[in-house]
């Protein structure tokens, strides 16, 4: 019998392996598995395919390399640098009373579950606006700063809308009140959607805290970097041997290091050209949905501000939990917004905070491009989308 | 020009991947990438893996599944067990200075680090003596166990001398305290030298909180796992999605799963053949060392309470630091002390502590052997040591 190919477009959950990371890693799989922080001569040998990883980063993103650390993947990443950040401060005196940490409602859970931590440990967490595209609102994040404030985290693009934010201007409101108060306060951005699509480089970025997932970009599981600025301090999450500088305990995960460090290269030295060609099948595939799917509303902004290779609708009032599966059927993975949320059905926080609309955002559908998806393929889902679209208004009165 | 091929005798500080692990973690570095959170096919497929591994796992050490997490590592697999158990307790309304926990002075440094810490929060933390052979003294901990007391963290064998703790004894002067309180007193075994070599099963050790490293065992670096009893609860020390039942979020490193659990399985599978051979190879390079060498001072145990890979020699007045690099340019891979506890110099604390000498404790070698080291090998390492040693005599007053 026929079998359809399956269609991936689940991107933003999860990348494959780029063969060249593949081809990186394998001599530290199968044949080179020294500790890297031995002292014989296989050791060393680890111990240099590490650091050569490190500069490989550390040259992409324009830091020196003691400014790279590698972790587990962008949670621990994203946690590192906000308990970092605060838990050195504290371990220089201050109290967590006395510090101020300004996120979004619309973050990764591995932000907005670490805020809840740093909650409940007596630091303030605030809320700053977004509008309805997703974007930052700079007036009020003016309006929050405060001496106290320590930290400002949100993610680079976001992980269920792809909208992304004007960096460096809400890096100019920041700036402001760090003259105005005599303070630092630091930026954490959650990079972890960005390798494929974004300009990653941290002098243009001017975050002092840049958290990378691996996997999400080409590049093998369980292993993500925080690039650091150099005026930022951190503390250790985690304790036990002086790996990474001290920040970062634990023998070095060689192989997925050297496949990191390959994939995030790889992933940044085409970005530009990989973005042209995928904005265009975004675009064209949001129209056709428009055009073919009833009632289709567009979550996020359009055009440039939107990641290149993201696409979420909602369709008010159709149980798009299990649209997922019947499209799953059919041959197409898709997700109804961001894996680590959860699978489980609910509603999107993401989209609920953005439309203030709760049928909405029940209904939400992200459809992740890969670089290889085509026109053609979108056109497939919409149609049975659509399909599915009346036969539930012929079972029930949508 | 001939070369001579290399001996590898650090095996207690990282194993070569099992290419069992390895065929099955293949198909999910090539084929299969997607999230095992995500709804689709490609995701369910990936989830299966992940919980086939855990059922593995599971299987072995005789625990349900869901008593397996995962984590990245064996330092993080120590961590999550003392931080989870002592914030659980900390969230349920114990303050941190009302509580106890007995650890010994030759814990690898995911244990002692992660006390230090603990300390700093405002646990107490006691340390229980060691013998000069490196076994916990028993009426000692009788005597420290108190109604504070919430939890016991040692290693089942200690990764430089590798002397094996009789841990069914302990848990039962564990057991006596609890009763005579009224208390729990969880017990965290650092097991990350185990599965090669011990009984690893839970019910065995009666253990609440079992940490693995997979990558000590022929599974892949950057992977671990954390077996709890049915009565450990433990609070997430990494905070964001709600992966591993909510205790260790981030995308899962399916991959590195999956290897992790070929690897433990086959490493507990065959355990007592593997003893048999290589402790019979160990007590005859011992042997062959102390006959050879001069001065040679045997560090640790002997006979069955002692890893069988683990030889550990201190030779007062060498600079074994420099004679791991002499040891290194004839082809032999050893090191002085634990790789994590940092290849810079320093003395071992661990011999410090067993032995009360500086002298002992500065001039320690420590030859892990594999299941394929050979006596042969123990005595051509010996050879180079013994002309080492004289070389040094003649240049020095040694």
């Amino acid at each position: 019998m026929f079998k359809k190919p399956r269609v991936y477009l689940d991107y933003a959950a999860a990348t494959p392996l780029s063969p060249a990371a593949f081809s990186a890693m394998k001599p530290w799989l199968l044949d080179s598995y020294a500790n890297a922080s031995a002292i014989h001569a296989e050791g060393l040998a680890a111990r240099q395919a590490v650091e050569a990883a490190r500069e490989q980063v550390a040259d992409v993103v324009k830091v020196r390399p003691e400014y790279v650390t590698f972790v587990s993947g962008g949670t621990e990443a994203n946690n590192l640098g906000l308990f970092g950040t605060v838990e050195y401060l504290k371990n220089q005196g201050r109290t967590y009373e006395s510090m101020e940490v300004i996120t979004t409602a619309i973050e990764h859970p591995s932000i907005t579950e670490a805020m809840k931590e740093l909650t409940s440990k007596g630091v303030k967490v605030l809320t700053v606006n977004v509008n309805s595209e997703g974007k930052i609102d700079r007036n009020h994040l003016q309006s929050l700063l405060a001496p106290q404030t320590v930290l400002v985290a949100f993610a680079y693009a976001n992980s269920e809308i792809g909208t992304i934010q004007p960096v460096r201007a809400l890096r100019r409101v920041m700036d402001e009140a760090e003259k105005s108060f005599s303070t630092k306060i630091f930026l954490l951005l959650d990079a972890a959607q960005a390798p494929l699509w974004l300009q990653c480089q941290a002098n243009a970025l001017q975050a002092d805290l840049i958290a990378f997932d691996a996997g999400k970009c080409n590049g093998p599981k369980g292993v993500g970097f925080l690039v650091t600025s150099r005026r930022v301090k951190l503390a250790p999450i985690l304790f036990g041997g002086g790996q990474e500088s001290g920040l970062r305990p634990g023998t070095e995960n060689v192989a997925g290091i050297v496949g990191a460090s390959v994939a995030f290269a790889e992933a940044q030295a085409n970005y530009k050209e990989r973005v042209e060609k995928v904005s265009a099948v975004r675009d064209a595939g949001m129209k056709v949905l428009q055009d073919i799917v009833e009632g289709v509303v567009i979550n996020g902004t359009v055009g440039d501000d939107r990641l290149a290779n993201n696409i979420n609708i909602s369709l008010p009032g159709l149980d798009t939990e299990f649209a997922t599966v019947v499209l799953d059927k059919h041959g197409f993975a898709v997700s109804t917004k961001s894996a680590c949320a959860g699978a489980g059905g609910g509603e999107s926080v993401v989209v609920k905070t953005i439309s203030g609309d709760p049928v909405s955002a029940t209904s939400t559908l992200r459809i992740s491009l890969s670089p290889e998806t085509k026109l053609v393929d979108i056109k497939r889902l919409a149609i049975v989308l659509k399909n599915y679209q009346e036969q539930m208004k012929s079972l029930t009165s949508y």
